[in-house]
């Protein structure tokens, strides 16, 4: 829409996934690039349905990843990136693939399997130059930003404490034994990794803490849980964290609270001030004084940083949300492309967006938990 | 992007334009249309600008509306659609030449500058069979088409009372001598007609209350006020209402609440229950009861209704806001545009589009207002 | 407690009244007054009991009003007050007798059934230099008198445009048919004067915007309506007003908002800020402003007033209520009396005492809205 | 009052008291008891000049504890029972010597400085039949105790996981330092105990929620910290812990969250419901299920458990806060007196008075943490 010309290739997001419909949704908000190409499902045939409900051409609707690098390698017109939103475990091998063509990656959560793998495809991205980007699309909403701006302009001086936590409830029941897509590929270890809540949700906590913090977590102690009879992940985790700065937080990702949806939420308190921020009221960010004042910021309600401010769309009161924050992750891609072509250096969307190695920090995270809890609840080093 | 193919023009919503931009981003969502062809601007210059930015060919960039119309018609490829997104006073001429050439129009509000303008294109549309309908996008909002599938169903019983008020602030000085664009021309009774606040705000207010309750506004009792000095047009309306079914409702209409941004609400109050929609928190919908009970509905869960259902792209507690329910009223176009070709029934989406009839309600509204106010606030029939 | 040694008697507020309780627990928080007098009901019986129950002395136990005021003033250690909290229509008889044999005077709201006997009580105080307050409760939260110190202080500009509500639900259905006491004697015009809602609530409504702003109504346009079949007096009532200076205001006033408790509040828009205070959240007010910020303000966090500071008990956070409120206004009562005794200036809280004049205010404004609604909504002079 | 005769005296509580005036006033509400006797402060001077500004005689103004119990329990009106409210060091020789003088005993948490002193006082009491009630005054709230009956209902199913905090924002500076009273004697050992925020607010978190589910502690892993530089104990600290019925909670209580107020909540999910309830609304409990609804359980409004009823005071919408929870703790001192003196069984708002040996769990609680904590986070059973 925007004329800028650029093109994607899918991996995964066929017919019934739902996120492979909310990147597509986030791309055409902005227009940020055109969907010409992908591998849809693990099926050929499902595939090039979905490719033909998508306005895909037959020709580069493809059968698997192989095949998608092969072709799209071949073509004078090649997609610009290729977005893989796969089952967690496919993820690895078609980022590998991928990024080995030369292709630019944008890579859902939770990166990879094990951290081995993530940082081979760190390591795989920088030799090669490539982008290779985590859709960890939280940190995209306009009020994150500024709470990470604030924290890095010291509005609250060095930060002492964090609880961030991620409380869901749809895992409450067995879910995966209906056969329930999402929960299915979930609760099986050989599709989600390690980590069940942890990785699913905890991946998006740990990301969001280390994003508006700028701090880096050294060594957790978990205590995890896996409450529905039948479930061999964990569906509840609480983690004690010490943070670079010696900063503590506490981190709890469950999704056996039973009904809530997607409550998502940070605070970070510091010497001097704190900021509360709620992913169900995305639009405000509280923030905190020593003189127990407590001030409603709101996206498009000066003053805001720029960092605020580019992120956002519409005037203030006119509701933005998940979409809307997870199409500046792709802002983020476009202006990373853009400014490797151009030779010019990319601008503040990419320098916000996540990559490879903070994917790696991801798994590498989940892994502590899950030795932390394997222990008993000891200190493990990430 | 859902390759069904259909192609609009725009009039209107050129570079600077804030209105253009949003109903490009709500189509553009869903892959409703695509945006090939118009005339951005008044001056032919500036909307090859606009053109060129939006990525829509020379050819079929337009001085105005005229040569869209004729060029357009011409085209074996003519656009599905025309969008007019201009100041409110070149609704009239640009939907008038739009419906005679035989396009369907999409036309923002308040409809026209006069109710007869209103009713000429309404008799127009009907004549021509061709679609007319005027962006009321606030009733897209999935939680306020639940609220009218409520109200229908008879959870409330007999409306008695409503409160709907629409409260904004960045009026309260007078931001149009400064030569900000939307003030200015919103001060000018030229182009925004006899409305001010009633106008640009109060007409969503009118509508949001016909579409929720069903009822119409049979007379108003109107107290208006032009609060900031060297204002022309009212910057505040209260508003005392008779509906049909002898139900009772107040409406106010102010841009001089300061530090208000765009708080819209509507609260229905029947014999036994009521509902409360605040557009700040559109994903909720309180439901009261006899019994004192509050519960709170939320989209994505259940129970609601299929019309809430169908309006909505993601899971409870994913945020959805105005783009996607501005995009709502889109996929109604598209809808209602398929079936009328396919000679099929509209579906839902369709069937609850504002269309000209309403339009025309609202620009009788705002004439019946300013006629009550004018004579010290005298009861007016609509 | 305080052992300040002021005694009280009350007139009304025996067994099964609501606001009598209120009103000792309100005296009692504080140590303010005892209770060693009444005439507690219309029956002398039942008036024994209610004093034996609350341990008032069977000889300071009366019949009546006339038999109160005779015998306490023929003692040496008469009380120094007389609270007087019956129906409405008794407010008249009782004041009188009491203010003429001497006695500081507290009653309850709406102050009388018309405005003539109020006049005559309000000059009847003056000249007896006996204290007349009406128990206008709301007035006596904190952070309603940082509200009204806001305006005073100039923080928001000159008013121009306020909303006043009370919505109520508990009469959507004809609670007094069932025998409800409540419900009754407010059903009944005989007891409760020319307004249901109106006198009810609205009083309290139109007494909070004159304590908020200082600024006085002058004129009304109202329509009222008794929405349930079979109710004589108003269920619910819209009001347009104007305000001194140029200001404007709307009032409603309701309970038949079905499922609403006691939704109360007020929103004052000046030139350069605005105020929205909510009962059902009283340790709030929030305080917005010409760059679209929003700051809480809370009770006990500077920086406030010391209206509100020396309206508040406990530190933030631990929430205070209704009957601290309550107990505000007794505050004031017995600096009143301390300070008239020793011929001391009264304090601040004797300052803001809600007085007979502010009944007689209230009492107008009911029969300016009475008349208004029954000439169809025409403007009329308080 | 109420005129059911009930005296007490009070220790500690003197001029500069927050928590004595507090307890003052909850009794003074109801009327629960008259307050007739006190050795309020350390120095003899300071106690009768409190003594007189409190209205008590100074023949019943004694120098210290043993003065009070050793002259009332010589006089015929003795009181009925003894509030003490000093430092927690003296709570320990306070409540011996009136439990041994057969006083009952009201006191303030923590409890006592060492679980070994409040085991010895639980004795105590029971060898003695005397009351020994701690004031965990939170679970005086009204919307507290329906969450209690909820899970014993089997409203959520069995208990799976629970989040309880305690978040306050004032000890983020030195406070002890400058002086200030209250925060002086906490930050001393001598005077606090072992525990910083643990005891002062973490053993409130502790007994709400094992108020709220009727499960016990059963062991704790804990990370304390001291963030302000020259403090001595902990003023923040997070807990892993495990509770019977394999349910598993996080405890978190802080005073270093700059300019949080009083920010206790708790939220507890069982297998088929969740319940939230937050202090600083407490009118509010929030119930959650499994299809995701949330509903709004308000003070006042049907349906509510008899518990929750019959510790409310005022219609809904009429807000109660933290003294009206704090003298329903009183009520059920006055029922348990009264019951035992007429050889009745005590009612149900003396069935959920805290008593010793919640103390005692509570003072136990800190001791494991402290433990856990100094070992680096192990895990150590209560």
């Amino acid at each position: 829409m925007s004329g800028n010309g650029l093109t994607y290739a899918m991996i995964g997001g066929g017919t019934g996934s739902f996120i492979g419909a909310v990147h597509r949704m986030a791309i055409a908000l902005d227009g940020s690039a055109r969907l010409v190409a992908g591998a849809f499902s693990s099926t050929p045939e499902r595939s090039k349905e979905s490719a033909a409900a998508l306005g895909v051409d037959a020709e580069r609707s493809y059968a698997d990843v192989a095949e998608l690098v092969e072709r799209e390698s071949a073509r004078d017109d090649a997609v610009d990136f290729v977005v893989i939103v796969t089952p967690n475990h496919v993820h690895y091998e078609a980022a590998k693939a991928c990024l080995e063509a030369g292709f630019h990656v944008v890579c859902d959560k939770p990166f990879t399997v094990t951290s081995a793998q993530a940082r081979e495809l760190r390591e795989l991205a920088e030799s090669k130059k490539r982008l290779c980007a985590v859709t960890y699309n939280y940190s995209g909403y306009p009020m994150v930003r500024e709470a990470a701006e604030l924290v890095r302009s010291g509005a609250i001086g060095a930060v002492r404490k964090c609880f961030v936590e991620y409380h869901q409830g749809w895992l409450s029941t067995d879910l995966a034994a209906t056969g329930q897509k999402q929960a299915s590929w979930r609760a099986d270890p050989a599709k989600a990794g390690l980590g069940g809540a942890l990785g699913d949700i905890g991946t998006h906590a740990e990301q969001l803490l280390r994003f508006v913090t700028g701090l880096e977590i050294e060594s957790v102690c978990a205590d995890t849980t896996s409450f529905v009879p039948g479930r061999v992940l964990d569906d509840d985790a609480s983690v004690l964290m010490r943070l670079s700065g010696s900063a503590k937080a506490t981190l709890t990702a469950s999704q056996i609270c039973v009904g809530e949806a997607n409550g998502f939420s940070i605070r970070v308190y510091g010497e001097t001030g704190g900021l509360v921020w709620r992913q169900e009221t995305p639009e405000q960010l509280v923030r905190t004084a020593l003189d127990g004042s407590k001030r409603i910021l709101s996206r498009g309600i000066e003053p805001l940083s720029s960092r605020a401010n580019t992120a956002s769309r519409l005037p203030s009161g006119h509701p933005e949300g998940f979409i809307e924050a997870f199409a500046n992750i792709y802002r983020g891609v476009v202006e990373h492309i853009h400014a490797e072509r151009s030779g010019s250096a990319p601008g503040g969307m990419a320098m916000q967006l996540p990559l490879a190695q903070d994917g790696e920090r991801g798994v590498r995270f989940v892994e502590a938990c899950v030795e932390s809890a394997k222990n008993g609840a000891v200190w493990v080093e990430i």
